[in-house]
């Protein structure tokens, strides 16, 4: 069950201290050019300064590819890859044999397996994402052509939020930021909201906002596929990720429908495009619009309390291998994951018709 | 893709005016005995009195099964059924042929198919969740000898929201009550907003709400089927649904690693179950909490402009054959996309071990 | 796991004596015009007289659409049918409560399973291959304006064998012939060599030859799902099947490089098409040609010894309820298996080029 | 398209002459120890020496795992691994670049994808066997401790058959006969008709055939996922074979029924084991019995005509690059394949019951 998508697949593999995360994209089509550079500044950017996110692991990241791509165009056979771990330091992890951190997944994925590897989280680790990242930069590359853009960026950091609307935005150039605010002034308030949380030896959470321009009309899959649950389970399936909307998403909920109401134009979008671009789980062609909310990370720099697999308490820290929030990483995990929900869609859309 | 799920799937098939919908669960295990009464009630439930919902179509939604139980139990092998469409009214659909109502799936379909079956919405729509509340059923009755209870209930309909909390209400009779809020007080107040809406030829959307009880420590696969993805892919599967949110959701955005904190009681459980009760996609044992929004049901009693498929905007309305609020419906919907995921991922971990 | 296909899905379901033997075709394309006589008559087809099968069971076999048809096309939405079951005679298979047949399924399905329904063989029955007639008509239905042309016929009865070569044969009606095999004269030798095996109390095997015309180039998935895999596959999941060849088949085990040569020509063709129509798994735009046995029916007019449940063997007989041999129905199942699985690799070639 | 089976998935990746062969296994439960030293000694087993097969290509073939295991466990995650593509004379693929092999896959290829690695036939190439190897190896020790065995053998190579029973030969020890048919008379018979088939510049064909024993009762799916289709299917993906028999196979087809006659013992064994092991696509727990037919390889040291892709003929050869016969290499493919099929049928029937 290391599988996403279902025409164009990516598979991952990998433990955050084992030999090598990679993955497997298996479904892309025969004869595309590809950038691979462009692949290896996705994995870049998915790496911020430490300013923006505190302490965190160092790694390179450099991607190899082993399959799938010859004389730079895609053969239609499997894509393989995999970007060795580096920064591996397993002494820290060490109280981590006998103990479950508070908030992780240590203790879940011992009760499914009966076996864990607990090097900093094992497969549970967020380090898997750098699957992803490259998978999504790949599909991204599918979808360009066709004028499909995204934009994924914070537009929200612990109380600091992005005030602005896209128009306003400087989204053509999210990467520049490090926060991953698009917004000179919001950058700054969140770098600065992180650097306090950090120093009271704290972490925070925030939210990731999407904008797909450029969609084609008529994505999106009946009846459980639907782009919208489709781009919801991408989206929870992120690490620390909490929530997902569309449109106007939990609002709607107090909405009246004269209100939510996607008045037509004669052009056949709408006045307000009221639904995110998603109707009946179908892209309408207008722009799609969705949000994901993340959890403060659970590590934090003060010390916790962990318990032990024979039941006790103990303190313990973790101190200095972790990021102050995952908004900063998760942009670009977002927009990979966006990538890879539209590519394989598209796909899927060749067969819709005679 | 009409297909739900991996291990235990659900195919479901049917129009809104065709001659039956339906669906073939498969892969539901051999020898279980099954109370096929209890899935009649089910299709029951969803539906709630005209008062609750409005004036929508009548449909008594008698199931058939066609295979896969024989005196009285499971066979192993393919569950089929159908229900019937009776109250076809399809000379109320005549003016669909060429315009597309707002805030409807209409023209996305024809946009990904280039044909539509413009009857009551074809597929797109709500009819089609009788074969999920059968599926769901279904999958229930699996999940029951485990101890495993799925509580869904309106926590918000419009304006009005559920104040109490999950211990002050009456969550083992959700469906004595109308509104599908088991609290009678809100349950009054749900109804008269509902009732006030639809005079004002208006409708309203709302939140499900969700908890399970008696789960299992372990469900949940890596790293893209988490728990918690295969939940937002269900419910943001349901017709209308708009957002998704898990334990603290939205909220945790705005909290410090410190506040959203899983402490650990030394028996394994946490002091406050922030996470919900999925740590890293994995359940952990505690109550599994959620929340799914409904935007408004797009059709009114008013009249709307409707766009017509040469490009015209014209007066047109469906009065008499809509919910006001689809809420009191979804609730049972939501408690069987839910079986039917947890069904799910309890047989896949029969395969985590050796 | 009762799906077929990838891309185009044929989930079928249903017992030889419930109520319903029927299917869901999902991911047929939208907008193809239906002849649904056709699919009537390919149902038909598999019924040849009894003259030609001996005593078996008589069923109408009148097939219901419920789903995924209007206004005489595919909507693009699964298409649901339904065959309901008449000539269930259940007093029949009263011994079977407690007996075990040789040669059949009956204690495999228990043992797997731990419950069964020994009526007629339950879903063990080759009475569930109705579904695959009605599935592999309608994507026969999908191939055919592409020129495909699918050629099915029985080329051995027991001890009786067509000699002749292909141009040969009167293979555009071999449904005009009872043994289904399309020449007069092997015919009416197969039907009397038939007459005599039942007149002795005995059935008999045989071998379905298969040809496919007008073949597009490129058809077929690396690596496990080559096309030669895919149809032995499709065929060995016939009820009673027991080999596969393609092309040359065993008898290249023997022969030489030399030999077995695919001698180009220079359109891109070969002098005699060793290959059967397929190298590295995909189609080669040559004629397709394979082979399929059957073993006889071990069900067969003498009294034969079967196991009871407590380890006892018991004399009986199922007289009456029998074909003699299953060859001749078999060529229209070897007919429709071909046609779902040329269609899906047509649908999936879709996807293969940007 | 690249993954074969269900619920344990091996998928593979790499071209011929790219950097590496590789694949991912998903699905391995969690907790056994593995034996990383018996899976390169199935890599070895795959290589029989130049003297049996004649003079191909020479790689080492060392596995590298990259995930998955850990302290000599499976950790229930991807088990990826990759063996590097060392001697890779790519000079000798030259004229490939715009020429096509007779009896290859080089224009078929080509059709699909509009694009071909041509070096050493790409994807197309049996190299890729090498990760169908590491994960049967992987596969077998899942099975191992339940009591299968798993025995596949050289029977036939051109126009040398082994004439003993099973129990006549020294099946414990396959690999060390250079034939791969156990057997020392034989052996030495193959050896000498492929030595003296290599001296006059061709190939051969050849069979293999597979015995399971310790076969537990109850595997298989129904109807499309028989054990008989998915062996069927598994054997045809393997390059170069053509044909696939279980039980009597062909000879069925000319059996009586009371003579193909599976008779009872009280034991609920039968006298003969006429099906193969194998009833209604389910396994009896009787030892299942198959073999498959290969292809002579097409390349033979002779030279050969090719055509080109502007449609002209052209003499060429590709001596020094190839192997006489595939049936040595193949024994190791085969029982590889064989194990994925069955460990995939194990874990599948644990979802089988309640």
């Amino acid at each position: 069950m290391n599988t996403f998508g279902r025409t164009l697949r990516l598979i991952s593999f990998g433990e955050s201290h084992g030999p090598a995360i990679g993955g497997v994209l298996d479904g892309f089509p025969a004869g595309l050019d590809l950038d691979l550079q462009q692949v290896q500044q996705a994995l870049d950017y998915r790496n911020p300064s430490q300013a923006a996110i505190g302490s965190g692991r160092r790694e390179t990241d450099q991607v190899e590819f082993l399959s799938g791509i010859w004389q730079g165009k895609s053969l239609g056979t499997p894509i393989a890859f995999l970007i060795r771990n580096r920064d591996a330091r397993l002494e820290d992890y060490a109280v981590l044999e006998h103990a479950f951190r508070p908030g992780h997944a240590d203790d879940t994925w011992l009760a499914k397996y009966g076996i864990r590897d607990y090097r900093g989280g094992g497969r549970a680790s967020a380090r898997e994402t750098v699957a992803r990242v490259v998978g999504g930069a790949l599909a991204r590359q599918l979808l360009f052509p066709m004028g499909i853009r995204i934009y994924a960026y914070a537009c929200q950091i612990g109380s600091v939020r992005l005030e602005k609307s896209f128009a306003q935005i400087d989204a053509d150039h999210v990467y520049s930021y490090q926060s991953r605010c698009p917004d000179p002034d919001t950058d700054e308030a969140m770098l600065s909201h992180m650097q306090e949380v950090r120093l009271s030896g704290d972490s925070i959470g925030g939210v990731v906002e999407c904008r797909v321009a450029g969609m084609p009309k008529g994505l999106g899959e009946p009846v459980y596929d639907k782009l919208t649950a489709r781009l919801a389970m991408a989206m929870l399936g992120i690490n620390a990720a909490r929530a997902f909307e569309v449109g106007q998403g939990f609002a709607a909920a107090g909405m009246r429908g004269s209100e939510h109401d996607d008045t037509w134009l004669p052009d056949g979008t709408t006045a307000n495009n009221m639904s995110g671009g998603i109707r009946g789980g179908i892209s309408t062609g207008e722009d799609v619009l969705f949000r994901v909310a993340f959890k403060p990370i659970p590590t934090i720099s003060r010390s916790q309390m962990y318990l032990t697999d024979d039941g006790r308490l103990q303190e313990a820290s973790m101190a200095g291998r972790h990021d102050v929030c995952c908004v900063p990483r998760a942009v670009s995990i977002v927009e990979s994951m966006t990538a890879l929900v539209l590519a394989d869609m598209y796909l899927l859309n060749r067969c819709s018709r005679v």
